[in-house]
């Protein structure tokens, strides 16, 4: 798959798309997530789907100093599962990745693009976007204006006929919600893709006769069958996202994009504008619709990584960092059965690893990657295609960011 | 229809977005061009489009001073046609106007906004659009990357087939072709909106089998019936500039909107980034598809006006606007019977009035205008939302920019 994948990129683009009547031509039938197009339809997303602008504001852009470091692309670590020996462009290459910026102490020690990407480019940050909402989100909480504590029917009385009615925000805010609803990116019929079809950001079959928008379909969802209660477990499911999306919207009484816009990105000395999917009603696909430069991503990461302060502001309120750094409750996250991700934990959309370097990290599929590493005083951001959706991508992911961090700290190097 | 026109802005906004369910929602079967949500539409077309985007750079923001005249907006003149009596203000509630930005001497005298419009939104140039394409065509073939003698076929082999493709590129850039093709803006079935049909800019009635987009229409448009011939006459057809955005992209070999990006946005020092829609093969809708805030656009103004040279730099060339306007010859103008428009004529898709303050202007269906009047020291920039597409503005539109400009000059304070 890998060699028709780089065929497609490097054949018939013409007149900045794919050209009709050659072999590679646009995602068929409008399928942007299938392979090979999902490489060019991942660093074009608005091109393809109505989106809303994240505005950078009009202040000046926050300068990264560079202090490039060659040696990284050969640097050496072993895969998870099968151990086999690899290297950091190895593994960039492996998973197709389109970009990666690494920032060490605030610097550039890394930053090369490929596929359709370039560094003047956005591409679809897909589930890191949810870490994005639920910072918001939390932000919101901490000022007051979103009660961690209430039902969601209190600020969305729509819900109050699905599974989402009765759980608090807060259990929204950390995906403990009981819902009868599948994340199984290989089934085409699972839930996710459901949602994705009711937002037209997959193609809908002739007939079509689901829900009309990504809100529509999030008052469809019910309760999980059998005994499990909301706050029993972690279980990661996109749609909570949309529901804290849509709880961000009715507390700040702004679309997504625009809170995103006042809170953070136009705080963030961005380069770029940022810009959001939505659907024809006008909702964001806050589950994984945003789309970034790859530095203003990376930007993110480092006010994470500095307990929120960056560009000469506090940006995300310490206490927000801090409590995302404390993370969950392990043996809540442990019931979900990522077993490679023995004693993590998920708090306001962050995974967090509960390891000696404190690492948190978002993460979405295709390989999208904040990965922040406080004691390495390392953010990693990463935006992928790999022709699969799920895991593909995570035996060179955790990998290279630990052999990355050991060498920065200068243990390997 | 005014009234309900405005009551439909008032009522129903939620979610950023008018809400689901209640008697104003968003456009109904997704006819953007329909009263009243072409009011919503018109200023936040990337929300229901695909775009691209139009890149500001990352220079500094080109300031406008302001000196505001707060006595314009009651600043009398007379309607055309009919000869009634009207102010500038009352003037632009009549035509549903979004927002006026009016420069005089490069300062900002007048801003106001309306509708769905603020100072950071976006709002559909409409037909304002072929004026800048024109102007990039223009300093593409100034700059002798594109031969404005050649056949359009030099550049575009895929039009062989139609009527364009026995056009030179110059009858393109000033409509003089002879095409089998309406504008009547008033009939479904005119070409103008099988083209907007073909981009998906216009809803597809069930079992449409008409062009996949832009270009494929373009490709089907047939020479004439009758003697008339190319060059002979001026026939004001949108997909003239598609054919001529098509070309843009041939020459650059970029699409239409990085040319834009290169060649002037990004030096115009825009607050914002500007937007195109595109079609899903990624054809931008050079006819009418760019999306911008109205300082920027008064700003592209204020370099039109002088001879291209603004923020620091020689953005347009000084004979690309010379040449504008000079004009084209007004007798093949007049053969397209704008009774109202006597001695004026058409030139790299600007309309020159061939007046004595030697105006030139950019005009767009539902009330779009880019007017410079360069003796007046003088530029408007106007968004509207019109109920109806075309000339219903007329009477409010010249009448208004010569009072304006009259009381500027001191004649008429």
């Amino acid at each position: 798959m890998t060699q028709d994948h780089n065929t497609a990129l490097a054949a018939g683009w013409r007149d900045g798309f794919p050209t009709a009547g050659h072999a590679v031509q646009r995602p068929r039938e409008r399928a942007i997530f299938a392979p090979p197009h999902n490489r060019w339809a991942f660093s074009h997303l608005r091109e393809l789907q109505p989106t809303r602008n994240v505005w950078r504001g009009n202040g000046p852009v926050a300068q990264l100093p560079r202090a490039l470091r060659p040696e990284l692309d050969s640097l050496p670590f072993a895969r998870f599962g099968d151990g086999a020996p690899t290297d950091w462009l190895g593994a960039l290459q492996a998973i197709h990745a389109d970009g990666a910026v690494v920032l060490h102490r605030g610097r550039i020690v890394y930053e090369r693009y490929f596929g359709a990407l370039g560094e003047l480019g956005q591409h679809m940050a897909m589930s890191v976007t949810k870490s994005v909402v639920g910072t918001v989100a939390a932000m919101l909480a901490a000022d007051g204006a979103l009660d961690e504590h209430a039902r969601v029917t209190h600020y969305i009385p729509e819900l109050a006929g699905s599974a989402f009615g009765s759980a608090t925000v807060r259990q929204v805010m950390d995906m403990t919600t009981a819902i009868d609803y599948s994340e199984e990116y290989a089934d085409p019929d699972a839930g996710v893709w459901k949602h994705a079809r009711a937002g037209e950001l997959l193609p809908r079959p002739a007939g079509y006769a689901g829900a009309e928008g990504y809100r529509q379909f999030l008052q469809t969802v019910q309760a999980a069958p059998g005994a499990i209660r909301h706050g029993d477990a972690f279980a990661y499911r996109t749609v909570n996202t949309d529901v804290l999306g849509w709880l961000v919207a009715r507390a700040a009484t702004q679309p997504v994009a625009e809170v995103l816009s006042a809170l953070v990105w136009s705080r963030l000395g961005a380069e770029q504008d940022a810009s959001f999917a939505v659907d024809w009603q006008g909702a964001e696909f806050a589950g994984g619709g945003l789309c970034c430069g790859l530095r203003d991503l990376a930007r993110l990461g480092e006010a994470m990584r500095l307990g929120g302060f960056y560009n000469g502001a506090q940006i995300v309120p310490e206490a927000v960092v801090a409590d995302i750094r404390r993370g969950a409750d392990p043996a809540r996250f442990a019931l979900a059965g990522y077993t490679r991700l023995a004693g993590w934990s998920y708090r306001n959309m962050w995974w967090v690893a509960h390891d000696a370097h404190r690492t948190f990290t978002a993460q979405g599929i295709h390989g999208q990657a904040l990965h922040i590493d406080p004691v390495a005083e390392m953010v990693v951001a990463r935006f992928a295609s790999h022709p699969l959706a799920a895991d593909a991508h995570l035996p060179t992911s955790m990998p290279a960011f630990r052999a990355l961090a050991a060498h920065l700290m200068g243990e390997g190097g």
